[in-house]
C-alpha cells in the first residue's frame, strides 16, 4: 500500500505526491495552484469548491475516482445547511482529504485571479486581483502575563494564516477592534488594501466585499457596482451630472467658477451629492449597505476630476490649461470627498493626461490597450468634448476636440438623449427617399406590422445620436444632400418630405398631428461641424505620426455601443479602415475605471503608460483650420476612403465641378463663418435654388 | 597665482581644494558638512550663516584672511535689509565665494542637525531632526506644449534641488497649490515630511514651522510649542484635563464609560476641546497662528492615550487590561483628532506598553535612555498612577503602581498643586522641633528677615508634593515619627506643634488666625500607602531581574524638578542608590514626546525599545503584599539603605524592640486594614498614648 498519492489539477496541470489524508486545498497550495478562500481553509467561507474528475486518466497514470477522496465532512454538511446545497460533484477542498490518485478540477469561480471575460474578441480579458480582499482571522484572546494589544494578535494571526506582513491599520479598524473581536468572540474578518493596510474589520465571517466603478461625465454620471470577490457588476445605475445647472458643458462652468467665488466649492458639492445618491441606489440595487462599499475607481475629465477632488478648475479654462495633478489619486478616504460608502473605503482615480485630455481619456486607453499592440489603433472618445488617442506599442498621442454636444442629439432640432421611443436607425429609399426607421424599445422597423402597436406605450419622441449619425448619412446615400451637406431643394418636386423651411431646406421623417421630427439644415451643419473638428483632430494626430492609414478603431461614447460604425464612418466622423476592424465599444473610459477596481496591476500599468502619451493641443497647430474646412464636407473633401467605398457605394463627389468653376464659390464663401464664428449656418452660405 | 583654493570647514574639519570662484555653501555640500538652507543658496533665507576664522593655521597651511572671501553680495545686504544684521564677522555661505585659502566656521545654529544641549549630564543631547522640513523651490511655469501639471512641475523642483525624490502629495495640497504658486509668481515654500510626503504649501519663502509636544496626564495635559528649525521651546502651557470632571482617576473615569455609552465620546471631545484651547494658546503665547503647527506628538498612559484617539478604554477597566494597539500612532493627519491646528499636520503618539503601562512611560524611557547604559537604572515617574521601570541595555522592566494621588497634594489636608504660595521645602530643628520652610515664589525661609513682606502677595497656603515629602522625612529625622509613621504624642510636652488631633496627634506647621497647615497622622498614613506601593512595586522588579541594588535613578513627574531626591530616599520612595547618581528629572514623559518631535530617529528606536519591555503586573505578583507591608515603614523595615546612612544620621529602628516584644503587635494589627481595605487610618493602628 502506498503512503501518499498522486494528486493533479486541472485547468492549471500542476501535480504532485502527497501523503494520504492531506486536504486538498492544501496540495493546492503547496502546488501554487489558485483556488480562492476567505476563512483560511476552516470550512466556513465555501468558497474554495473543487469538482473530482472521474475516470482513467492515462497519460497522468491516474484512475481518479470518488472513493479517492475522503466522505462527506462535517464541515461541508454545516456549510451547505446554511448555505444551500453545492453544485452536484462539488466538494470543499478544505474540508476534503485525498485518499488515492485523484484529478481535481478548480472551477473558475473557485479562482482567487478567475479571470473577467470580456465581450469583445480583441480586448484583454480582466484578471481579478482587486486592491480590497477579505481574510478571515481567529486571533489569541489577550492575557495579563504576556501583554500584547488586540490589534498586534491580529496582525499575528493574519501574518501567520494568510502570511500578511508589515500590515499598517486604519485609526478608524483601531477604534473598532476591541468591540469586534469580542462580538465576534475572537473570529473577525478584516478587509485588507494593497496587502498593506487594514481598511475594515467585523466580527465573524464576511464574505462578500464591492466596489463601485464611476465615469462622472459633464452630462452624466454612470456607475457600476462589483462584488470584488467575482468581478461580477451586480448592480448599474446612471444619472445626471446636477452640475449642468451650472453650465451645459465644460467652459460655461469653469466660467461660472471665474464669475463666482466659491463656485467651485458649490459644484463640488453638486457632484459628490449625486454620487452619494448613485452609491444608495445601487447599494440599494444589490440589496447590501452602502457601507458595504470598501473602494471606488474614478475616471472624468479634467474638469470633472478636478472638481470632484475639490480642486479648482479655474486654471483649465484658460490657456496654458494647467492640470493641478496628472497623477492618480490614490489612498484617500471616502471621508475626503464626502463619499458615504464606508468611511475608510478606498478612493482612486485615474491619472489625468493634460488640460483638455482626462482621467476618461486614460480609461479609455486602459479598456482599448493600443499600447499592446503593433496596429495604429484609433480611439475616439466623444461625449461633450472628444477625446482622441493615437497610437499603437511605439508611441502613443492623445487630444481633445470640442465637438459639442451635436452627437449627444442637443443642437439637434429634433435630438433627443438616447431613450425609449427615440429613433435609432434610418434607411432611406434611393429612388423613393422614403424613410424606414426603428426606435429604441422596438425591434421592429417602421415599415413591419405591428410596428405601430410596439411603438405605442413609448411614441416616437425624437431622434438620439446615432439616428442622427445614420438618419445624414442616409440623407448623403440617397443624393438629398450632397457632399458639402446642403440639402437639394429640387428633391421637394419628387418627394414631399423635402420641403422649405425658412431659406433652406428639411427633410421630413415623421410626422403625426401632435409632432415633425424633421431634419433641417442646421441640424445637418451641426453634425458636420461636430464631425469636422473631430476628424481634423483625428488627422493632426496622424500627420504627427506620420501616418496616412489606421488600423483599428474603437468608437466610444454617448452613442453606447448602439452605433453603426459603418454610417459613422460614411459620414466621415472616423478616418477610412477596414470596417471590420473598427469597433462601437461603449463607455470605454468606465470600463477602464472598473479595470482599475478589478485589478491593481493595471493600476500601475495605467499610471506608467500616460506618462509616455504625447500630448497634443488640437487648437494651436497650424494645419487645424485648413483640417476642419477640408473635413465639413462628407465623408471628406479630399480624403478618398477607399476601405469604405469598397463596401458602400458613394455618391460621387461634385467637389472637383464646383472648384473648377472658380470666382466666389459656394464652398469659399462658407469657410469664413465656419471657421471663425462657427455659426452653423446663415443665408449667404445655404440658399434656396432659384 | 593658483587656480584653486583650500577650504577648512570647523567644527567638522573637513577640507578641500575648490576653483577660485566656488560658494562656501557649494563647497560645504561637496565635503557633507553640516550647513542649513530653507531656500537652496538663493540668499534668502538667511539660515546658511558662517563665520570666517582670520588667522595663520600652521597645522592646516593656511593663511586665513577676508580677503581669501568675495566682498559683501547684493543678495547678502537685501537680506540684512529685511532681517536686519547679521552678527559681527557673519556672512551667507550661499552668497559668498571663495577667492583664496581659508578657515570657514559653521556656528551650531547653522547647522542642521544642531544639537539641542540638554542640561542634565547624564542623558543625551537632542540631534535636531524633525520629521517635518521646509523647503524652498522656484517652480517651472506651465507649457500649453509640453503639458505637464503643476504638482509634477513642482516635484521635479524638489527633485532638482534638495533630492527629494517620489514625493507624495496629501490632496488639500493639491488642492491648494495652483493658487500658492500663482500668488507666490512660481516661488513657492513646502512642508515635506518624512522626506516622503507634501503635507503644506504657501506663497514665497516660508522660514519658521513649529511643532507641539504634548504630554496627556490624567489630571494635567501639559504642552510645548517647538520651533522645528531650532529645536528652541517657544512657548509652553498647561491646564487641567477636563475628564476630571468625569472622574478624579482614571478607574473613575472607566467606569463612567461603562455605566454610560457614549461616555467615551464624550471625554473623548473634552480632551479633544482642551488640546484645541492648548494649541490656540501656545500659538498665541509665540505669536504665531495655530495652522502654523505642522505636527504634534503625544504621549499618555493607555487610558487617556485611548480617549484621545476614540478608542473605548473599557477593555482597560479590567483584567486582562487588553490595549486596543501597542504601536505608534503615526501618519495621522490633525483633522482625523479634531484638532485645529494646520488640517495636514502629523499626529504621532509614542507607542503603550502594556494595559497599565503607557506612551507616558514609553516617553520617559526615550528621554532616560536606561537601554543606553550597562548601569541599572531606575525611572519612577508620579503622577496619579506611578509608573516604574528598571532595566539597562541588557533587559528592561515595566510597572505600575497606584500610589494614589498623595504625591500630587491630594488626600492630604494641607494638600496643594504646586503653585506660589505652597510650601516646597521644610526643616525641622531636631532640638527644638521648629520648623523653617520656602514656600514656592521666594527664595527667602522663613525665619529670614524680609520672608514676611516676600510672601505678603501670595499667602501662604498649603504643602505641595515636594513639600509634603519633605515634612514627613524632616518629621522622621526629627523623631516627630517614628519609623512606622506614628506621630510621638509625648512630643506634645516639648512642643506645642504636636497637638492632639481627634485619637491621633499632628504636627502643626503654620498658623495664623486664618490659617492652620497641620500634617495629620492621616496624612503620614496617605503618604506611607503611596510610597509603600511604590517601592514594593520597585523591589518586585529588583527581584525579577535578581538584583539588590540600583545604580542610577530617575525621578520623574507630578514634582517637576523640584523635589529634593535625598528627602525622597529618607521617606522610602525610592531604593537605596547613591546620592550623586539620583536625579529629579522633572516630566520626562513630555520631553519624550518632545525628543520624539525634534527627532523622527528618536521615534523608531522608541518603538524598537519598547518592544523589548517586559511588562510586569504587579497586583498579581504573590510577593506584592509582604513587599508592601514592609515599605510602609520609613524608609524601610528591613532594606538597610547604606548609601542614604552614609550621607544622613538616621533614627535608631525600633522595629527590633517591637517585634521582640511579640503578641500582638501594633504593626501586627495595622496590616490587615491597609492591604485589605486600603484604609489609610483607624483607631486601632495609631492610638494615642496611655
Amino acid at each position: 500500500m502506498t503512503q501518499d498519492a498522486l494528486v493533479v489539477f486541472t485547468p492549471s496541470g500542476r501535480r504532485g505526491r502527497f501523503p494520504l489524508g492531506t486536504p486538498v486545498l492544501q496540495a493546492a497550495r503547496a502546488l501554487g495552484v489558485d483556488i480562492d478562500s476567505v476563512c483560511g481553509g476552516r470550512g466556513i467561507c465555501g468558497r474554495c469548491q473543487v469538482v473530482l474528475t472521474e475516470g482513467e486518466f492515462a497519460k497522468h497514470g491516474v484512475n481518479s475516482c470518488a472513493s479517492n477522496l475522503s466522505a462527506r465532512s462535517d464541515n461541508e454538511q454545516t456549510w451547505e445547511k446554511t448555505h444551500g446545497a453545492m453544485s452536484p460533484g462539488r466538494r470543499l477542498s478544505c474540508s476534503t482529504t485525498v485518499l488515492g490518485d485523484v484529478v481535481i478540477d478548480v472551477p473558475a469561480d473557485s479562482q482567487v485571479h478567475r479571470q473577467i471575460v470580456r465581450k469583445r474578441a480583441e480586448v484583454r480579458d480582466i484578471e481579478l486581483d482587486p486592491a480590497v480582499r477579505l481574510y478571515y482571522v481567529e486571533v489569541q484572546q489577550p492575557d495579563m502575563h504576556v501583554p500584547s494589544s488586540d490589534l498586534r494578535r491580529l496582525k499575528e494571526a493574519l501574518d501567520f494564516d494568510w502570511r500578511l506582513t508589515n500590515l499598517q491599520a486604519d485609526i478608524r479598524v483601531v477604534q473598532e477592534l476591541q468591540s469586534a473581536l469580542r462580538r465576534g468572540e475572537w473570529k473577525v474578518t478584516v478587509a485588507v488594501v494593497d496587502s498593506e493596510r487594514i481598511i475594515a474589520v467585523w466580527p465573524g465571517l464576511r464574505e462578500k466585499v464591492y466596489g463601485m466603478a464611476v465615469d462622472v461625465g459633464s452630462t452624466t454620471i454612470a456607475a457600476h457596482l462589483c462584488d470584488l470577490q467575482t468581478g461580477e457588476v451586480v448592480a448599474s445605475a446612471g444619472k445626471m451630472n446636477p452640475q449642468i445647472r451650472f453650465g451645459e458643458d465644460l467652459m460655461s462652468r469653469v466660467s461660472y467658477v471665474m464669475m463666482k467665488p466659491g463656485g467651485d466649492g458649490e459644484m463640488t458639492r453638486e457632484v459628490r451629492a449625486a454620487l452619494n445618491g448613485l452609491a444608495a441606489e445601487l447599494a440599494e440595487e444589490a440589496g447590501i449597505a452602502v457601507v458595504d462599499i470598501l473602494e471606488a475607481t474614478f475616471v472624468g475629465n479634467p474638469i470633472m476630476h478636478h472638481l470632484l477632488f475639490g480642486i479648482n478648475p479655474v486654471e483649465l479654462g484658460g490657456a496654458p490649461f494647467a492640470l493641478a495633478t496628472d497623477e492618480a489619486v490614490t489612498g484617500l478616504w471616502a471621508t475626503e470627498i464626502d463619499l458615504h460608502i464606508h468611511p475608510n473605503a478606498r478612493i482612486y482615480a485615474l491619472p489625468c493626461i493634460a488640460g483638455h485630455v482626462g482621467a476618461d481619456t486614460a480609461g479609455a486607453i486602459l479598456s482599448e490597450t493600443p499600447y499592446l499592440t503593433d496596429a495604429m489603433t484609433l480611439i475616439v472618445d466623444i461625449g461633450t468634448n472628444a477625446e482622441i488617442v493615437l497610437g499603437n506599442r511605439a508611441r502613443l498621442l492623445a487630444a481633445s476636440s470640442p465637438t459639442g454636444p451635436a452627437f449627444e442629439g442637443a443642437q439637434i432640432s429634433c435630438g433627443q438623449r438616447a431613450a425609449p421611443g427615440a429613433i435609432e436607425r434610418v434607411r432611406i429609399d434611393p429612388v423613393t427617399l422614403e424613410p424606414r426607421f426603428r426606435v429604441i424599445g422596438s425591434e421592429l422597423w417602421s415599415d413591419e406590422a405591428g410596428f405601430a402597436d410596439a411603438t405605442a406605450a413609448t411614441g416616437i419622441t425624437g431622434i438620439c445620436g446615432s439616428g442622427i449619425v445614420e438618419i445624414i448619412a442616409e440623407m448623403y446615400l440617397a443624393g438629398i444632400i450632397d457632399q458639402d451637406g446642403v440639402i437639394d431643394g429640387a428633391l421637394a418636386e419628387r418627394n414631399a418630405r423635402i420641403r422649405p423651411n425658412g431659406r433652406t431646406f428639411g427633410y421630413t421623417l415623421y410626422e403625426t398631428d401632435e409632432r415633425t421630427l424633421q431634419i433641417t439644415q442646421n441640424d445637418v451643419r451641426a453634425i458636420q461641424l461636430a464631425k469636422a473638428a473631430l476628424y481634423a483632430g483625428v488627422r493632426l494626430l496622424m500627420d504627427k505620426l506620420g501616418i496616412a492609414q489606421v488600423e483599428r478603431i474603437s468608437l466610444a461614447g454617448a452613442f453606447g455601443s448602439h452605433i453603426d460604425v459603418k454610417y459613422a464612418m460614411i459620414l466621415g466622423l472616423i478616418p477610412d479602415c477596414p470596417l471590420e476592424h473598427v469597433a462601437a465599444v461603449g463607455n470605454s473610459a468606465g470600463t477602464g475605471a472598473r479595470i482599475a477596481l478589478l485589478n491593481r496591476g493595471r493600476r500601475e500599468e495605467i499610471e506608467t503608460i500616460v506618462r509616455r502619451v504625447d500630448k497634443i493641443e488640437t487648437a494651436v497647430e497650424p494645419s487645424f483650420q485648413q483640417y476642419f474646412v477640408d473635413a465639413m464636407a462628407i465623408p471628406h473633401k479630399t480624403d478618398p476612403f477607399p476601405n469604405l467605398r469598397a463596401v458602400v457605394p458613394l455618391p460621387e463627389s461634385k467637389a472637383g465641378e464646383r472648384v473648377a468653376q472658380g470666382g466666389r464659390s459656394r464652398r469659399g464663401r462658407r469657410e469664413r463663418p465656419l471657421v471663425e464664428g462657427g455659426e452653423t449656418s446663415s443665408p449667404s452660405t445655404t440658399t434656396l435654388p432659384a
